[in-house]
């Protein structure tokens, strides 16, 4: 390491999407390395509207490393971290800042010490993936500050052991997790199916459902299945397989009948599989349950679907729908069944791409009240309206993967070395 | 036929008891016959709290078989209805009636009417099994008027032709319905594995939950179930075979612990299929989900079950309690979460057994205000108290199977041939 000025600080600051499972990673088969029980597929979503935003930054006046989440320093302890940031610093290679008058030698990183600070430009207790974002942003992020020269399969499996899914975060478009079947977990990567423009028809409304109770975490959710439930190793070995092959030709073909079918059925096993866990794990409430009918019933009514939803481990719903016309068309439903609050804004109960409210001909809180019931109500189903079970819905695209963002973007001080 | 008096009408009269599955019945191979994919084992309920009174009556002065449920008049055309009636009427045999100078040879009964009267003594729309009781019943009483010498298996074959679950209520205790393999369906019966004295310590509460939509019935939830869950013939052929042995032998040897696991175990697999099912079936409810983790939790709290939960196609729990001890104790939580409406009167929110009662240590409806929070809140989990969610509670006990009741019980006029 040589520098002309002592004090001096280097950082880097990245964004990097969060993505919505199609089919589900559920079961490890290696706590510690993060392996999966199947591969699974995925969306990235547009980090526009939900991505983490991270600055590393390095400074031989840090005495160890440091993170702030949100603002809130929090502990760097944890495996999860411990595991990422090793295994990037093996990787370091030689830095130089000749503006800075830095040079910092690959040998160099195992002595220095990073400070960290992301945001998630979503709510955190929303439960959305946002440890998804999160490492798949710390790893993209450190690996530019180190001049790290890997592709992203091999940064998505470094991601992959802060948070299984954040390996899928690593592209943009459509991404599947290869389960691979190395000890070592080196073939159990992120592989980029197709980039988002392969398909950006596809438009995406994201129910935030009032949680009333805490919800059991994946990790501990997931491992109670692995070791409890009899009909998961069968959904990994049996259907998953064959639902990968399916879904990769609806994604390659553009068929949104399969993918949306495809989306939807296996969501439900995933969910099947927690329900055969002992004890129980139920993250789908009445709420999610009425979605599911209302998407059910029109799709079955137009004959072809024409939305696709799936549920991670929450009550949260993700609905695809397949162009902004359909899109309008759900909103409208969705506004109709959910009405928002009397005393709330439109604005912020419609959020993230606010244009689909044009397709949905809503520009106002009347228009919500002037909506007729939707048309698949016409088969004598009422659907009942109820205002309180959503907190909003965040309307969005698929989207890209990391990127490298300008200094000015950096969420740490260059002088001080902590966050702004 | 020889009779002195034309107009003669004979009747009996006979009450059978309804079951609860512990073991799920949850697909049919054959779906005339009512064949199903999976043995599936059940307790019989205490018939003074959830039965069926059938009374039929036959008379040349009948024109037609006609059927009233409830005081209601019903349709006989229905497949299920025939297909018992014939199969019973095939087993006909000569009956005398020396007092009433009524001699009915074999033969007459394909020429002569039935009038068959029936009541549950419990609400039909609190999806509680009502067409088991029904159908086992109306076997039941019919072949006693027919004077058919067959054994309770044999009836049990005819019943499950009706409604597939009625097999298991032609006996009290523990039963076992047994799949066969004969295409007939001749070998598809009810086997008694023990009776009730057997193991009379348990207890049973039903929490009657307040439905808020209209469900998908049993019969083409099972039909969509085979047809396209991915999970049910995997459950059917590997899962289920060995809990029907584990089950028997924890019946045998009065295991609770085991009981209990395998209970829940197997309803939260019977509701996991549903979910796999496309489009997913739902039957238990957030209120349903509450009560799995009351008892979940407290079950943990203990260390050794305490209590069993099952749900049918529908949001009500059936909780099974390994003595009046425990089902005191258990009444007092449910009584906490759960509170009657404050208008309502204690004696119409706990019926069935009311002296389960006297073990809560609960009389009036200030009890219940003064309740204490149930211990298994000391771990720092609220049990909300939400009032409304349950209609009330049945407190009941393991059961006897049909017996015959007196002329004086009978459903329906000796003079007119219509009900009472």
């Amino acid at each position: 390491m040589a520098s002309e000025a002592e004090g001096w600080i280097l950082t880097a600051t990245g964004r990097a999407p969060t993505n919505i499972a199609v089919i589900k990673y559920w079961g490890k088969r290696d706590e510690g390395l993060i392996l999966p029980v199947n591969d699974s597929i995925s969306v990235t979503l547009d980090p526009d509207h939900l991505s983490a935003t991270t600055t590393v930054a390095v400074s031989p006046t840090f005495d160890r490393d440091r993170m702030w989440l949100n603002g809130q320093e929090i502990s760097v302890s944890g495996d999860r971290f411990q595991n990422c940031l090793r295994e990037i610093r093996k990787l370091a290679r030689d830095v130089e800042d000749v503006d800075k008058g830095v040079l910092i030698r690959k040998e160099d990183w195992q002595k220095l010490h990073v400070h960290i600070a992301s945001y998630n430009n979503f709510p955190t207790a929303a439960g959305l993936a946002s440890s998804a974002a999160g490492f798949a942003c710390l790893v993209f992020t450190l690996a530019k500050l180190m001049n790290v020269d890997q592709d992203h399969g091999k940064l998505s499996s470094i991601a992959r052991q802060g948070s299984g899914s954040a390996c899928r975060s690593l592209y943009g478009g459509f991404v599947k997790w290869a389960m691979g079947d190395d000890a070592s977990g080196s073939d159990s990567i992120a592989v980029p199916l197709a980039p988002e423009s392969h398909w950006n028809d596809l438009v995406i409304i994201i129910a935030v459902v009032s949680a009333k109770q805490k919800e059991t975490s994946s990790t501990s959710g997931m491992r109670d299945s692995v070791e409890t439930s009899p009909l998961l190793q069968y959904r990994a070995q049996t259907v998953v397989p064959h639902r990968v092959q399916k879904m990769e030709e609806a994604i390659r073909s553009r068929d949104f009948a399969s993918f949306a079918m495809l989306t939807c059925s296996d969501s439900n096993q995933f969910h099947a599989v927690c329900l055969d866990t002992s004890p129980p794990i139920f993250y789908m409430n009445d709420t999610s349950h009425r979605i599911i009918s209302l998407v059910e019933r029109w799709n079955k009514a137009e004959g072809i679907p024409q939305v696709a939803y799936t549920f991670d481990a929450g009550p949260n719903a993700v609905l695809i729908s397949q162009n902004r016309n359909t899109a309008g068309l759900l909103l409208r439903q969705l506004l109709f069944c959910f009405p928002p609050p009397p005393d709330s804004e439109l604005s912020s109960y419609v959020i993230g791409d606010k244009s689909i409210l044009g397709e949905a001909g809503v520009q106002s809180m009347n228009d919500i009240k002037a909506l007729p019931p939707p048309f698949l109500n016409k088969d004598g189903s009422p659907c009942q309206k109820i205002a309180g079970e959503i907190s909003y819905f965040i309307c969005t695209n698929l989207g890209s993967g990391p990127k490298l963002l300008d200094q000015n973007q950096s969420l740490i001080s260059p002088s001080s070395g902590l966050p702004k």
